[in-house]
Order: C-alpha cells, then structure tokens, then sequence
C-alpha cells in the first residue's frame, strides 16, 4: 500500500528544490536498481511490485531495508518513466568528495554548463567505460540527481563521482601541475587524432549551444578537434555533446592499450 | 491563422500509419528548417511566427513554398516539442534509393532492430559528421520520420541516406564483394583499436536490448569490441548504442587521417 503521503514525498523529489531540502532522490527501473544494490549507495526505500520483491528478497533482508509492496497501478503515481518497470528505490544524496593529489594522476572530465539531462547521463555512463572517475561540473550544470540524468547513466552513476564546483578554483588549483594538462575541444583545435594526449589532466567540454566560455579559455593548454570525414567538405554540421565526449574518452584511451 | 483541419492533419502525421497513408512528414524549430531549407527536400508547406517569416521571406519566395503566418499558441497546438520554436514544415517523404556499385566502394552502417528515436537520430547526425552516405535499417526498426528522430537529427537526416530492408538479402548481395568487409560489434569481439579496419564494408549494430541477432552472425567477418578501461577491472557497464556508433565510426576515419 502506498499513502497519499509517500506519493506526495516522491513526486515532490522530482524537483531539485526538495532533492536539497530532504537530502533524497530516486531510481527506478530493474536494471538500475540492481546496480543500485551492488553499490554502496544508502538506500532509504524501496517501492516494488510482488515479483521484484520475490526475486529479491534474500538481499532486501541482508541489506535491511525498508520496502513496500505495490502494485503497477500505484507504481504509475510516483514513477518518471513512461513504462514504468518494477521497482523504485528512494537513496540518501551522498556527499561527494575528491581528492585534489589523486586528481593530479588521473583524467577527470570537466562539463561547462552541460544542460540536457540525457547528456549528463550518458557522459557519466562514458565516463565509467573508460575508467575515469571524476567529472567536474559548473554550478550552473543540470542537477546530477534529475530523474531523466539517474536514468540515462544505466547506473554508473553508483560508480562515477561527479562534482558540482566552482571552475575559477578547480582551474586555478591545476594549471601549474606537473605533467597534468588541461585540454578543450574547440571548432579550431588541431586534430585530436594526431595530438600526443597524456593521461594526466582535464578534458573540457562546453555546453549544447555555447561551447566552452571565453572565461575559461586562458586556462586551455591544448586545444583539441574532432575532424569530420572528409576534411575538405564544407558542412554546417555538428556532433552531440555526448557523441564528442564519447569519441573524445575513447581517443585518450586508446593510447594506453 | 491555422484551421482546424490543419491542425489535425499535423497531428495524424504524429503517427507513422499516418505519414503513410500521405507520404508527409514535418521537421520543426530554426536549426532544423534552415538546413531544410539548404537541402533538396520537397517542402509542401511552412507554418511560422511572424518574426521567422520575415527573416526568411526571400528565401520563402524564391523556393515558391506555401506558408501561413501562425501565433505561438498555434504552434502549440502543432507542434511536437516540449518548447515549440518559431517554425513548422512539412515535407514530402522522399522516394531513398541506394546504388549497388556505389556501396561496394563506401563505409556504411546496418541497424539491426534500432528502436529508441533518439539513438536513431543521433547516428544519423554521426554518419553525416563522417562522411557515411547510407544507413540501412531492419524494417523493424523505429520509423525515420518519427518527429523524435527529426528532431534528434539535428538537420543530418536531409544529408544521409536511410533504407529500411531486408538484411538477409542486402547481406547476401555483399558478402562475396572483393575487399568488401561485414564488421559488427560484440562483447567478444577482438579490440578495434588494434584491428585492421577497411574504408570499404558495412558496420552493424545490435538493437539497445539484444545486441546484433544470431541469425547475422554467420554473414559477420570481423567482430570488434570497444575496450573499457582499464581492461582487467570487471565491470557491469555498457555503452549506449549511439555512443558506441560514435567511437567505432571514428576509429574507422581515424585510420584515413
């Protein structure tokens, strides 16, 4: 049974304003709650229809948490999706820390005011392919625990540590780093297939419609372009923003092997 | 001023039995009807805000396309986006034919079974940023004039050719070609990074839940796999389906640069 209440409680966590206030969120979904009980993520409550509760009972008990039965008609009440699927699991927002000599070994990626919540998934979804740990947003970023963003990142959000930061410090902080560079993708950079990559430093990107700010731009020490096929053709074309990270990840990487 | 017959015309053309029935469909928003406006496609009518009308006048004229100058709330009632923008067209449905000769000397991709509208448009935009000329799809697969696809296309879909066939017969018909090779992704798939990769040959590409089906493998004669990192971590992830387009499509130009 579900109360008035609950239902309230969860619709309202939809929006970020009461995210902040209660310190909550939510995911659904079979898959992303099985990623969700593999990670370490505090889980508040879980909604459920009979057969998920059946199929998982065992780790419900061992993990002690509180779950409801519900049935699909009141799943259809708190659920984002359009195909509601089984299970919903209310989680305590974590703090997210990093730490600063850690980062100084590693490629984090930086997101300038990324705005589509599909993108900001399917980036944090990339980001834990390729075993990078760190992403680095503007404050001005979509909220990492938008409904449509836990979504799209299929669960890696559970293994991916994002940040929502001041850019002005964090860039500040490692410009002057040994070996560490901080990169962008430009419409001028040079062609990032023939570029030496490191596999220390920061790799930005800009937002949907405005690339990365002019403010930044001082910070850049390697410009860097995906090169369309074939180079000479004249187009008005572009690439999504998570399609550009992806290919962008998947280059850096590639060195390594 | 929109009658309502119009309106309920747009609306029909929603629905894929719809656009068949009349060889339409609509593309809408600025970024969309420029590159329309660019392309050879047949537009039958535009539906606009005064303010893009009076910016595209000449153009308008010059092309002899009808048009009607609506009000915002109008295109409310039209259009398919959550924030509706300035300008509606429909279009003709285009007769797509593809030339046996020229695939035989082209990289193109094969969707088996793409189902979500955004995957489909978003590969689109890839094949156009890299130069593919022709996307075949199981007929199965989500409908090209799906106003999401459209959308997610971001203009591409006047630029790239998408067929909707049977793959038993596109595959025989190529298997046998001379230095023409049938790649597909899998899980165990060799490395592609390592891998000898032709500019000649199809791509294929599993559907978001099943993969590539069995009954291709048998044509299949390289299959690749887009490492994670690093390569001995276990892991549960995946990547989406047009993220994963995105990094085969630019390791294959990548070895033309």
């Amino acid at each position: 049974m579900l109360s008035k209440n609950k239902i309230k409680f969860i619709n309202s966590i939809k929006k970020k304003k009461y995210r902040d206030a209660h310190q909550k969120f939510f995911a659904e979904g079979e898959k992303l709650v099985d990623e969700l009980l593999k990670s370490d993520a505090e889980i508040s409550t879980i909604f459920a229809t009979n057969e998920w509760l059946e199929q998982h009972q065992q780790i419900i008990d061992k993990k002690s948490i509180t779950s409801y039965l519900i049935t699909n008609e009141e799943l259809k009440k708190i659920s984002a999706l359009s195909t509601p699927n089984k299970v919903l699991a209310t989680i305590k927002i974590p703090e997210i820390k990093y730490n600063k000599t850690e980062i100084a070994q590693e490629l984090s990626i930086l997101l300038d005011n990324v705005n589509d919540p599909g993108n900001l998934g399917t980036i944090i979804r990339i980001a834990d392919w390729f075993g990078i740990k760190n992403i680095f947003c503007t404050k001005k970023s979509v909220d990492l625990y938008n409904p449509k963003v836990v979504q799209a990142t299929m669960g890696a959000i559970f293994r991916v540590n994002v940040h929502y930061i001041n850019f002005q410090e964090l860039l500040h902080d490692f410009y002057d780093n040994n070996d560490f560079i901080i990169y962008g993708t430009f419409l001028e950079g040079n062609n990032i297939y023939h570029e030496p990559l490191s596999p220390k430093g920061f790799i930005m990107m800009g937002s949907e419609s405005h690339g990365i700010s002019q403010q930044w731009e001082p910070y850049i020490q390697q410009k860097l372009f995906i090169p369309h096929y074939p180079d000479t053709k004249k187009t008005t074309e572009s690439l999504n923003l998570s399609t550009a990270t992806a290919i962008v990840c998947s280059e850096f990487r590639r060195r390594l092997f």
